[in-house]
Order: structure tokens, then C-alpha cells, then sequence
């Protein structure tokens, strides 16, 4: 049975997790790797994600007052070195450029890992008194980091992904820029892509190469591991010491100003697919699917049965639906394994004896629920049930999280938990990086975050006893 | 006085073209250049203008089945190789990647200056029957060519485009498409950018490196030179060949594909500022305009201006059109200038005065020229100045280019025309390319192509008097 046989090309999810998760990207036709070591093609139904996220993510940050630009694609190396932190964080897994139009150059070029140098020297030369604050910038770009080991999606040497940069006259200012893009992507996650997040703040060990706070949303895929989904980072005044980026205040004094940056990449199409996906196949939610309804007709021979497909098709067009028939002569069983593997969130099935009723059949991805429709009402109800199906989506992964993060309040029981129970753990801590470390060395948890919602668990450090400071979210992760 | 100082700082368009080309980007704050030679920063103002250019283009491309992809920044220099002219043709000017990771690399990666190979061996691996057929990707990124010389948006090392590339079955559905995808950029041009096209084949000498035969649509800037500003490519199977990319076709045998690419960039920035600026600097088309309507208060301290220009913003915003109101400190005079320079198709006035009259005054930015309207139906009256001064822009463009194009007849009459009078010259070929290199090397004006509407002017060569063959359009280019 060819359906049949498609399904079973995949891995059982529970079986083994990575493999599936690498049959998905590939059976489901979202990326393939690249003749290069560690560079991947985003095919079409994968690149169509991305660009979902980008027009609502670009949406919300417009309506905040951002403004997109282009910076190059490479930066000198003396440039990069500027800062110091930012330099040692990144020159270990940059790609340099050393000739150029034939000739051998006289300063080697990076190709950019991320474009905080570049934005500097940009603000450096338009930002000269108050009135030229703040500055609301951002760029949707491939950053190159050199990667020994890599996943589809996860981590790749050349990745999508947009990097925001602002500047500030004051301290306040760019910390409230932070935290307000901090929540643009959790609420992002959240009710588009049905994704429940953890926000909260990077240890100083964990925190982003030269920034003075980073945060971060975490979230938890299928397997218990935790996925850093985006993060912001508060820059205080130290890159604008670093390149000079000052502005004339209305003392008539010279100030530096206070940056931020803020990233989101295609890492996010990793989490959709760990977070929904099932045994068959990627499970998209409805606000971020290419493709939010596929028709297939059953018996599609008989008389009238594309006609009233096509007539479906139109109306739920017609209602700002996305959606595709599919009129090829395959099987109906084995469109719906197809379509069921692309995660497209909603079927509408439509024969002969549906077409005597005016009816046709709903039936949902998540769960297969079906509901029988009346044809006057097609685009209406289908559009319910998307709406039902995404806030189920993500009640079902918030539920999966919430019943995956643990309590430890001393060693044992957190050694215990990371080596048993896939998840997150909730465990107090003293504030010293050794103890971090230590975690990471015998576990190879590492503290996601300190959560913004703080909780007093226990009153001793979960690794060295200590006397407790914060609460941290600790995992293993991705 | 302020407001005329910032008219002043821009060079007389008829004056010196290349300072006021200059000047316009500069002050409209289109781009800046990086402290990489011959690499560019596209500022909002000018990165704008851009996404819409995009947004529209990718709308059109879809229609017609396009889907988006995105493919690797590097090429392996053995994959560059596969295809002897095209790598001829780029090796040249490409940048070279030769250490990463902090090791050297084994094989030399350039940064992409296009993607031909790249979607060679994706189309290799992927495509198996003619079930697969046609392929139609497009992928929007930057590339990168060593250039000598830059100009902002017209010649620089890095810039930002599409390039769609196709496979098909048999040559005819390939030659199809290349023309499908021709006349999009052409029908974009003239509908949105109000700039009118001709539409042609490049010669031999003048096409891409590895295609059988390159299509054009060249333009006609305001000091008479063309622009190539947007190429299809119909490369035969050509890369098929040398990259193996086959199919099983119906017949049970192996066939080589049909392949195509196609182009627009950046440069149709360049274009819409060197057709419709002057000098008060840029104009934009209201269909391409990121801001198509600025809301300028009179006497703004006044009792309910304010109000009332919000009123007008909201109205305006409601109706679907893109507009901002500028309630800043400064003087309306200045205000004006400012909203010249970046080129914002309309401005709408409102003062106390207009107030009791129920009215406000609605300026083109083509031609200033004024209309009193009832502020009951400013929104309907702004659509409808919006939409003549587009369709005005684009048949004066169109006047100004036909009055530009001259006939020869001989050489001497040619290299009258060329060294005298700005524009394009038709002139008939033997087809020689000894011709088009002298004409070249004598005046500095090329075949911009052979334009599909063809004209017998003269029986001889323009350039060597024998029997001619085709008609060409010549000229100076950028």
C-alpha cells in the first residue's frame, strides 16, 4: 500500500528522536544539505516558513517603529577587533576572505557573524546630537559561524535570521528596548507559532559576547531539551565606547549612547517541527503554515466532483485562507499521508457522497478530529476550526512543558532528574559560575536562564549549598 | 533661510548629472558608503524603496508558480568550474573565502556572485522523472563582485537581487518562460516604476557568460545613457550538460533539462532616481513610494491644526494609502524641502485658514501642481492625484525618452548622434561583432540589444556598410 509506505519511511518519534527529526526535515522537503560541509539549501516548503515568520515578525517590529537596512556582507578584521569580548566570542568560527578581484587583499574580511561592528560605525557616522536619537534599525541577513557539528535548522555554518540594532540616549531607554523585543518574540512564539516560553535573563557566563544583560526565551521540544528561541541583549555604553558612537546632548556635552541588539533566526523552524511534529510527519501551526488547507477530492472522476473542489477552493480563498487542491491522479490515502507529512493544518475532504449531502469532511492535523460541514458554510467553519486547532496546539505543548520541568532542591535529586526525567529542571542557585560549570561538567545541563518569574524553591544553591540567590531554569539543550 | 539651504547643498541636475545622482542619494538618504571600498549600506529611506520593490515583484513572481528558496552564500571553486564560459566569466571578480573555522581550507569557497551552479547541483539531486518538471525557484540575497569603480545602487561590490532559475522539459517550455519572466519586469517597470522599457535580445558578445541567449530591458536615464535593468536568460541545456542534471522522461530514456535564470537588482533603485528626480531631488512613483503622502501642518501651534492633521493621517491610513504626518518643530518651508528631497509623491497642507474652509490643499511632488479639496473626501481626491501623477510620471518619462531616440544611417551620422546628442541611437547591423567592437571602441556607445520590435531604417551596417541584418538599439550605458 503506497500510503502505507510512506509513513513508514519515518522514524517513530518516541523511538528515536534525532533520526525523526531528520526524516521530517526530509520527507516533509524543508532543507537538504549543500555540497559544502555544514551549509544547507532551504527548500521551497521550508524557505515558506521563514517567510511567514519574517512578514509577522517584520509586521510587529514596524509597529514599534523599526526601520530595515543592509549592511555588507563582510567586515574588516580591524573593525571586528574593536571590542574586545565581541572579537574573542566570535573570531574562533568566522570565514575570512583574503583575496578579492584577483588580487591577494591587503587586510583579511570576515564574512559577517553578526553585524554589531558594522551598525556601530554606521551609528558612529549618522548619530551626532539628540535629535538623531534613538535609532531603530534591523536586517534580515545569513550570518557565517563555522560549525564542526550540525543540524538542520539548529545549527548550521550559514543561517537566516534577522538582527535588530538600536541606540538610545539614555541607559533606561535601551533596557525598556530590550525587554520590549524580548516580548515581541515570546509573544510571537506564543500565538503564532503555539509555542509556550520561558523568559528570563542569561547567567554572565551564558550571556551574548560583549553585552551587558542578555535575555532570552527558552522552550522545550518533544524530547525535553530546551531551544534558546531569541534573544535581546542590553549593550549598556560599551561597543559605543569601544567605536566612538557619541552624541551631543542638550547639555551641549558629548555623551555615548546605549545599544541594544535583538536576533530571531530559522532556529525557530526547529522548534515548530519538535514542538508539533508527530509520527507523521511536521505539524504546522495554522497562523504560520504555507499552506493552511488541502482539498482532495475523493472518487474525483465522477461527475462533479472537481467542480465542487474548485468551487471550495475559491471560497475559502475567497476568505483569506491559504489553500491548494490536490487533483493529482495519486490515491486519496496517499495524499493524505503528503499532506499530513508537510503539516498542513487542515484537510477538507469532498466525494460523491458528501456532494449528495452538501457536505464535506474537516479533518484536523493535530488530532485527525473530523468534522462534517455543511458546503454553505465551508470557509466560516474552517476557519473555526484553525482557530480551535491553533489554541490547542499550543495548550497541548504548554501542558507537554509544564509536566516536563522538575523541582530539585539539592544535588542528588537534580543529578537524578537530568540523567532520568527529559526536561527542565527548576533548581536555586548561588550566583558563582563554578557551580555552573560544575553542573554542565557531571550533567551537561546548562542553566537556560533566570526567569523573570522567580520563585523561592529552596534556600541552598542545588549544586554547592550554598546560600541561594535566584532561581534558574536548567537544561540540556539544543 | 533654512529651507533654501537645503534646496541649495544639491548640484543642478542639468549642471553636472553625476554630482546631482550624487547628491540626491546623499541627502534623501538612500545610502552611505562602508569603510569597504566599494561596499554599500542601503539606509531605511533607500532600503524601503527596496522591500517594496521586492514585495511587489515576489507577488507577480508567485502568480506564475515561482517558489523561493534560499541556497548557500558559498561556492566550492570545483563546482564554479563545472561550466567553462561561466566561470570565464566571473572568476575575475569574485571573492575568495580560504580560511575558516581558523584553519585553511582545503578548497577555495567564493562568495556567491550568482547562483547558477549552486541551483545546478540542487536541481541534480532533486530532480529524477519529468514528474519533477518544471522547477521554477527564485531566491532573494545579496552577491558580491570586485568592482573597480562604484557608483551607489548602479555598481558596487556587493548588491542586493532576485535571480529566479527554472528547469524544464524541452526548450520551447524553457524559451517561454525566459519571455514570461522578461515581460514581468517590464510590465513592473512600467506599471510601478513608471519607467518605459524596450524589450530585447542581447548580442552574442553582450550576453551572459553560459547562456544561449540573453533577453534585456534597457531604460533611459535622464542624461540619455540606458541602463540594462532587468535580464532572462535561456541558457538551453547548456549547465544540464555540464552539470548532469537529467530526467527519465515519459519515453523511459534519460534527457538533459531546459534551463533558465533571470534577474533585477538594486539598479532599478538607480533608475527611478536618475528618471524622475530633479532638482529638489528624488521623486518616487506613488506606486513604489514607502511614504506615499506627507501630512504638513500650517501654523501647527493653532488651535485644532493638530487635531485636524490627524484626522487627514487617519483617513488617509484607512483608505490603504502609506502616509506620515510631520508635527516637528521645525519651519513648514523646511518641512517642504525635506519631503521634496526624499521624493514623497504628495503633500497634503493644512492650516487655520484651510480649516474654516472645510478644505486642505493637496501637492504633487511630479510637477506641484496644487488641488483644493473638501476634507470630507480627501482620502478618494488623494488616491486619485496619486494615480494621475503616476500615470503623468510615467508618460512623461516615456515622452522624454522617444524624443532621445535617433535614427542613422551611416557612420558618420552615427558618431554624429553619439558625440552630440544624449540618448539612444537605432542603427542597423550586419551582425558582425568586429562592428559593435569598433563602434565601441570609437564612441564608447554598445548594442543594448535587438529589440524584438523590429524596423528596417536602412539596407547597409551602420558601422561597415554591408547588408544589414538587424535592427539595434545603441548606446552609452551605465
Amino acid at each position: 500500500m503506497a500510503d502505507k509506505k510512506l509513513v513508514e519511511a519515518i522514524t517513530s518519534r518516541d523511538e528515536d528522536f534525532t533520526q525523526w527529526y531528520t526524516d521530517v526535515v526530509k520527507k516533509a522537503e524543508l532543507m537538504e544539505y549543500s555540497s559544502i560541509k555544514g551549509f544547507m539549501i532551504y527548500k521551497p516548503n521550508g524557505y515558506a516558513i521563514w517567510e511567514n515568520i519574517q512578514k509577522k515578525l517584520d509586521a510587529e517590529f514596524k509597529k514599534t517603529g523599526v526601520q530595515n537596512v543592509y549592511l555588507p556582507v563582510l567586515i574588516p578584521e580591524s573593525l571586528l577587533q574593536k571590542e574586545k569580548d565581541h572579537v574573542e566570542g566570535f573570531a574562533p568560527e568566522v570565514a575570512w576572505v583574503t583575496q578579492g578581484g584577483g588580487n591577494e587583499l591587503q587586510e583579511r574580511l570576515c564574512v559577517r557573524p553578526t553585524s554589531e561592528t558594522l551598525f556601530c560605525e554606521l551609528f558612529r557616522n549618522n548619530c551626532h546630537t539628540y535629535r538623531d536619537l534613538p535609532m531603530v534599525y534591523n536586517q534580515w541577513c545569513s550570518v557565517v559561524r563555522w560549525e564542526k557539528t550540525t543540524r538542520p535548522f539548529l545549527r548550521s555554518s550559514e543561517f537566516l535570521w534577522q538582527e535588530g540594532h538600536t541606540i538610545h540616549a539614555t541607559a533606561e531607554e535601551a533596557e525598556a528596548r530590550t525587554i520590549q523585543m524580548l516580548n515581541i518574540y515570546a509573544d510571537f512564539c506564543e500565538k503564532e507559532l503555539a509555542i509556550p516560553v520561558i523568559k528570563g535573563q542569561k547567567t554572565e557566563s551564558e550571556k551574548f559576547a560583549g553585552a551587558e544583560a542578555t535575555y532570552t526565551i527558552e522552550t522545550m521540544m518533544h524530547d525535553g531539551k530546551s531551544l534558546q528561541s531569541g534573544t535581546s541583549h542590553n549593550f549598556g555604553d560599551g561597543f559605543a565606547k569601544a567605536y566612538g558612537v557619541q552624541y551631543t546632548g542638550k547639555d551641549n556635552k558629548l555623551h555615548p549612547v546605549y545599544q541594544t541588539s535583538w536576533g530571531a533566526s530559522t532556529r525557530l523552524i526547529g522548534a515548530i517541527i519538535m514542538v508539533h511534529g508527530d509520527d507523521s510527519g511536521l505539524a504546522l501551526p495554522p497562523h504560520i503554515a504555507p499552506v493552511q488547507v488541502m482539498i482532495i477530492p475523493i472518487q474525483q472522476q465522477k461527475e462533479g466532483v472537481l467542480d465542487a473542489a474548485e468551487r471550495i477552493k475559491d471560497e475559502l480563498a475567497e476568505a483569506g485562507l491559504s489553500v491548494q487542491l490536490d487533483d493529482s491522479d495519486k490515491r486519496p490515502g496517499w495524499k493524505f499521508s503528503e499532506e499530513e507529512m508537510r503539516g498542513i493544518p487542515l484537510r477538507v475532504e469532498i466525494g460523491p457522497k458528501d456532494m449528495e449531502k452538501g457536505q464535506c469532511v474537516l479533518v484536523r492535523r493535530d488530532n485527525r478530529e473530523k468534522t462534517v460541514v455543511s458546503l454553505e458554510d465551508v470557509a466560516e467553519k474552517a476557519k473555526e476550526v484553525l482557530e480551535t486547532e491553533q489554541q490547542d496546539m499550543f495548550e497541548r505543548a504548554k501542558a507537554f512543558r509544564d509536566s516536563h520541568i522538575y523541582d530539585a532542591h539539592n544535588y542528588d535529586e537534580f543529578k537524578d532528574i537530568v540523567a532520568n526525567k527529559p526536561g527542565m529542571v527548576r533548581g536555586m542557585w548561588c550566583g558563582d559560575p563554578a557551580c555552573e560549570a560544575k553542573i554542565k561538567e557531571d550533567t551537561t545541563a546548562t542553566s537556560r536562564c533566570i526567569p523573570f518569574e522567580q520563585e523561592h524553591i529552596s534556600d541552598t544553591c542545588v549544586c554547592c549549598g550554598k546560600p541561594a540567590k535566584k532561581l534558574v531554569i536548567w537544561g540540556k539543550a539544543y
